[in-house]
């Protein structure tokens, strides 16, 4: 078995995707303009949760006059040219975040990336404060969670070596809307792993889905972000069900925003681990740049 | 081994859950009276689902002086209570449909409930041209999957002895938003069974949820549902990497929220002889009405 406390064993890690996670806060593009309000934003692609995020204080689509963001997170089959033609019609200025065509602000394709359209976005739009919570609270975790931290001091080895062989199961707070579909897409891209983000009436998923074959339950991790009386309903369901219950430590953030991206930020680390402990190339970028040629 | 064309193999479904399916068609609380334009409605615990089809012509709160439907579909922890008295104090008039509280148009709560939800809405909202080609889909596809139709010449039936020790991953075409959810939530809640829905990037989830574990495809079947650009390029990815690749018969259906309601009740059928198949009750009665007491 591999050892996350010995060098040799990250030589997997071909693309240094660790030094990504370390150095993330502050690797956004800084806007170089001022955009005109109001705003508006859609995303595609990989840029899909840092525009469901942006939804907490920006419409989908501006009004009049003002600033549409079109984040273009590749993989759209023409839906972002199609949003950038009508948003031109309705008389916006559009500007365009990520890459591929005519990109006005460029985000590589990342397993990260979405971090850097949010800030970005924050950045641009006047909600610069927010964004510096979420930057405190990931240089605050950082810190605890990098590879040259031992085991026994770093809870996302610890998560890494209890989700082996297992498949997660997102159990999100309420609050954090959208919050577990993005886990599951980060934990995908990273760990190479399959995961399970319940439909909106979890708890009736929780107790119905695991009724006819007691069986599936066994190969589940049960991953528990924040609390509130449905978490608590959910981990009272689930325990007697699946394998094991693993709860996320508290973030060390202030707000809804920065809460959450502490979390994605915290399973973005695990993910890292548990790629490590399979010998799998944490980056996923070959993979995804064949498909994006097809596509 | 269980067979689908024996009468003695349906004394599991104690509640005659092909019953409620067979005459699902017209099970609906019909308006009593004209609500006031304009509408808005939002939707809670198994109600989530026909809240967000009816996003499609109802916003989620009206702006004044109209109507504001509550879908009261339980397991909601205080949050439909919420809305009703956020909407109240907004001057709005409040029409609770569903289970619990003081509620003006009753639908009990049962796994087939989002038809009836749905179907009320569209005939208090002056939806009921579209409500009538959903019923028209309903009835096409009824006859040709209930228990006296043969195996061989009944694809509900097909559909569920694929399914048997499988995993299903819902493929749903980029038009049917919300749809791979609402799947998984009805397979959980007849058959009693886990399945997958991919997060919104669900190309970049199909091609490197795998990666790490190719095993973890093993018990899979990709369930395709509509044909576009990407469940073609997903079932191009998928079916070197999952067991069995379904696609779903084409639904006899004319526009958007019919051909999802007909994809649904195919899903609900399948579900059904899937229950049947493992022996299980397929109504989910019990175990619900304990949590919602203790909620």
């Amino acid at each position: 078995m591999r050892n996350l406390d010995a060098h040799e064993d990250y030589k997997v890690d071909e693309r240094q995707l660790h030094r990504d996670l370390t150095g993330l806060v502050g690797s956004f593009p800084a806007p170089r303009e001022a955009y005109p309000a109001p705003y508006g934003v859609v995303g595609f692609g990989e840029a899909w949760w840092p525009a469901e995020l942006a939804h907490l204080w920006i419409p989908r689509l501006m009004t009049e006059g003002g600033t549409q963001f079109v984040l273009q997170g590749g993989l759209d089959l023409g839906a972002a040219a199609g949003a950038v033609a009508a948003a031109e019609a309705s008389g916006a200025r559009v500007v365009r975040v990520g890459f591929g065509d005519a990109v006005d602000v460029p985000v590589e394709p990342h397993p990260l990336s979405p971090y850097r359209y949010l800030r970005f976005l924050q950045e641009a739009t006047g909600e610069a404060e927010a964004g510096t919570r979420v930057d405190r609270a990931l240089e605050a975790l950082a810190a605890g969670l990098a590879p040259e931290v031992p085991t026994e001091d770093n809870p996302a080895k610890f998560f890494a070596w209890n989700l082996i062989e297992r498949i997660p199961v997102w159990v999100v707070s309420e609050r954090y809307r959208g919050l577990a579909a993005a886990l599951q897409q980060t934990f995908a891209r990273i760990a190479g792993s399959l995961s399970i983000a319940p439909p909106p009436g979890s708890l009736e998923f929780f107790i119905t889905a695991l009724e006819a074959r007691h069986e599936q339950g066994d190969p589940l991790a049960a991953v528990v972000v924040g609390e509130d009386e449905r978490t608590r309903l959910a981990v009272e369901i689930l325990e007697t069900r699946v394998d094991t219950v693993l709860e996320l430590p508290e973030p060390p953030a202030e707000g809804l925003i920065p809460e959450m991206m502490a979390a994605w930020y915290f399973v973005a680390w695990a993910s890292y681990y548990l790629a490590i402990l399979y010998g799998r190339n944490p980056a996923d970028a070959e993979v995804l740049a064949r498909l994006r040629e097809e596509a």
